[in-house]
């Protein structure tokens, strides 16, 4: 009785029979390149005949080292298809990382951008590639860069057929593999079957995912490298509406002239990229008239972003993520009842991560395991969001020590420390490793460091959680001061405190400040809590300190 | 790596934790009954409880016999997601195929409506309902029927917990159980899993299903019974929408009424239902406004139903499906290159069953299994839909007698004969049973039929394939004059080949006429092609004609 598996060529199939003349957009660099749903399944069948050809088999591992552009969107549904698994590298991971996992995943063959070729030349290691058979360069010939068996994109497709028998997949069969790069220790790799990426697909088409119509023009600037470039590749074509990708590091002119030309209606993207386009439009004129939605994922918009885009006619929808849920779980959608709140009411609910898609399932559990309440009461009912659903994965790629951690039963263990409202809206407010586990309560990091910056004096601050003999970890402040700060650190102390125990909790204020010239930050610049827990983690900060007031 | 599996109960949890407070509104036999999701979870979990407690298990099945109502509805979660199988039997089916079913399917609990308690026992047959246990009469009082070990919906629910841990299950699971309602033969029972009616359910969500969103009211005309009614109840619970079910025999006035104190915005059912509001509304002063979509399925709408509903501001949309495709298969809405197309375009596009949702596949085949150009010469290039996906069934319910002639390989045989146009639309020409096969190639006996009826002094007509010593068959008109006709019939036969000539190739004319009082009619009204073909099926009807042209 079973339905036929679920897999992803059917979406194409359906473009290309439904929507033969919708083009497909690329910037590239050789500028700017189309094609049709008629023509780009022609040379998705040809790649497979090329792939098959080069004796890639069921199973098999094709890795990507690409920005977005075409021939990347053609490799995500050969590779798939033909029953293979897509790999997409980030090629902005540290050598020994990239190294690592082309080793773990044991590619076959590696696609290279030709921007990118001497970077991975660079990156080149006989023993960590020794999988690897071959190099085909995006583009008409190969660079001068020492890859060996490197062939270029035309010469490896040319003369193959674009007639191709796909093979009936399980929907089990893998389809997609991603590695996260965590800030400590070695990446993981995320497998996606067809099913997980059918699913997603799906949720992607609805309302409540990002209601991808026919009529859309979709432009992901979110990197195809990371996660499917959010899964939009596969729900455009799902859609079967128009494809542009803004190809090789995008300035906000290339955006602009993209959305502007192409009318696109969707585009999304890290906050960065939106804060570039904002300043790019206050000194030029661009028609965005066409653009509907800016789906903002990575980290949260600054409300000042949010406020700017509505003022242009164009939505900006927050999302939430992870590599291990393929990545979309939450969308601040506006529900039916909260249309006509006020605007103030809106924007809170859409500066939230948002409502879980249809088709999963989450849980937000304290430190032992019990269910925490949904209610607007942030600073006390929070903690770990739990998720499981189609699209969420359960398991790591040869990690059994990282699963033991990551895993509870069928629920995904996020890491991220989350409060839910009453409305539902979820809103992460730290992570696991940074909240300050306080006398049995959990104290959020990132809600004191708001507090704390929120002050003239200070330039920016970190909270971190110090051991604590009675009560655990308490938190301290690390505070670098404003260059034209003129309070004493005694009266500011004062003040932050006074502040945090008005709006929180009376034994959320930090017991001791230390004062820095600088916080150290990670590679992608965020605070790096690791590096502050090692130098001022010593209990010789809070010990002897009287014991803080509990609520 | 696979995900979690696709079940139905994650959109219910959606529902209660998202929306609490939103409405299901029924019209019951006791007036109108509300409840909200909150409520609704609750009355779920007591009937899984009251299920579990009267011994039902794992693979059981539970069957109702009922309108639609929020009763119909609670059954619709509480059984699939305890891991039973919901088996919803239609009652206007002959006493002989409801005990067939009942027999079949070995229910063991069996839902029944007050109204049709009476139907039910006059149905009830010891052998053939061994397998039942227990009769819950959807009410607070079992009325005085002779149905054995009966019990009232309240009592039976009556102290149970509304707390339930519901079982992690498998998405191949049977959740669901409807029985085709052939011409011929047996009624065929067929499955659905987890995973069918979950895939369905993310379908129907999508802008290219029916695209139901939080705000959206939707009410279901079509039965409950009737696969799921149309799976809509499960939809609208996945969009966290307002459900309305129009209860037991709605009138005219009822759906107008609740269209209009309820809000309604999409609803659903056959053309008959919507010529019946239409008569209402001639009458009545009912306002419309909250509503913008009826689907249409079971049978084309008549263009003047479109029309009129156009001007009162309501689209209707075609859609098709089957028992077998749980059943949504394609749904006509209008693609957006052709958004600005002539109006008599968009017309004859959204006069067809439509495009394909997204994750299904399908393919047309003449008589040889060779595809069928997509065009838009309907009268050349038709064939039989083949269609398969992740909510199309690949076998019936043990009858592997019926699923040789059902399937090829991964294909649902749909027995519809239909043509594709250039733009994907899949408009339905006839039944495989019914299509006339001549010289090799396929003529439709409803085109001939649509055609021989435009006569102004034809009442009606059938047209059937008869054998042909030669042409393997050959079409033979059977007309009911009109009562006013005063043409004889050699011209009418004269310009009726002239008039069929003109529109379809030569050979397509009947090769003979026959008169008769009355075109015999099935249970269901439309012409029995069977009774047809025994009565006028003689070979001598067409003997000995001259061979007909062939373009």
């Amino acid at each position: 009785m079973a339905g036929y598996d679920q897999t992803l060529e059917p979406f194409l199939w359906r473009a290309e029979k439904l929507y033969p003349d919708r083009e497909i957009v690329s910037r590239t660099h050789e500028g700017i390149t189309r094609s049709t749903y008629a023509e780009y399944g022609d040379q998705v069948r040809r790649l497979a005949n090329a792939l098959e050809d080069a004796g890639i088999e069921t199973g098999d591992r094709v890795a990507t080292f690409c920005w977005n552009h075409d021939r990347h969107f053609e490799t995500y549904f050969a590779v798939p298809s033909m029953g293979a698994q897509l790999h997409t590298i980030n090629p902005l991971l540290p050598a020994e990382h990239v190294q690592y996992i082309v080793e773990n995943a044991a590619d076959r063959i590696v696609f290279v951008d030709p921007s990118l070729a001497e970077k991975l030349a660079a990156t080149y290691d006989e023993a960590a590639f020794e999988s690897v058979e071959k190099f085909v360069v995006v583009g008409s010939e190969v660079p001068d860069v020492e890859l060996p068996d490197a062939v270029d994109y035309d010469s490896f497709v040319a003369g193959h057929a674009t007639e191709y028998e796909w093979p009936e997949l399980d929907q089990e069969a893998s389809a997609g593999m991603c590695y996260t790069s965590g800030t400590t220790g070695k990446p993981k790799g995320v497998e996606y079957t067809q099913q997980m990426l059918w699913s997603h697909t799906m949720a992607m088409l609805t309302p409540q995912g990002l209601g991808i119509e026919d009529s859309d023009v979709v432009m992901p600037v979110v990197p195809m490298f990371h996660v499917n470039a959010w899964g939009m590749p596969y729900a455009t074509t799902a859609a079967g509406a128009k494809h542009v990708y803004p190809g090789p590091a995008p300035e906000p002119a290339d955006l602009a002239q993209l959305i502007e030309e192409e009318g696109v209606t969707i585009t999304a993207g890290v906050p960065t990229v939106w804060l570039g386009l904002l300043e790019y439009l206050q000194e030029n004129t661009v028609d965005l008239s066409s653009l509907e939605t800016i789906v903002i994922g990575g980290a949260a918009a600054p409300r000042s972003v949010i406020e700017r885009f509505d003022e242009l006619g164009v939505e900006v929808l927050h999302a939430w993520g992870m590599t291990e849920t393929s990545p979309v779980g939450t969308v601040a959608h506006i529900k039916a009842d909260l249309q006509d709140a006020p605007a103030e009411v809106r924007h809170e609910k859409r500066s939230k991560q948002g409502l879980v898609a249809p088709g999963l399932e989450f849980k937000v559990v304290d430190d032992e395991g019990n269910d925490v309440a949904w209610d607007d009461d942030a600073a006390q009912d929070f903690g770990e969001l739990l998720i499981r659903g189609p699209w969420v994965t359960d398991s790591y790629f040869e990690r059994p020590d990282a699963d033991e951690d990551s895993f509870d039963g069928s629920w995904l263990r996020t890491g991220d420390v989350v409060t839910v409202d009453d409305d539902g809206y979820v809103k992460i407010v730290d992570r696991t490793k940074d909240v300050i586990k306080s006398g049995g309560e959990w104290i959020s990091s990132q809600e004191l460091e708001n507090a704390v910056m929120a002050h003239d004096a200070v330039a920016e601050a970190a909270v971190i959680g110090v051991p604590h003999e009675r009560y655990q970890e308490r938190p301290v402040g690390i505070v670098v001061m404003a260059a034209d700060a003129t309070i004493s650190k005694d009266e500011l102390e004062s003040e932050l405190v006074e502040s945090i125990r008005e709006e929180y909790p009376k034994w959320w204020a930090p017991d001791a400040f230390v004062y820095v010239e600088e916080i150290p930050k990670t590679a992608t610049g965020k605070f790096s809590k690791k590096d502050l827990r090692e130098e001022f983690g010593d209990r010789s900060l809070v010990e002897g300190e009287a014991p803080p007031d509990r609520e």
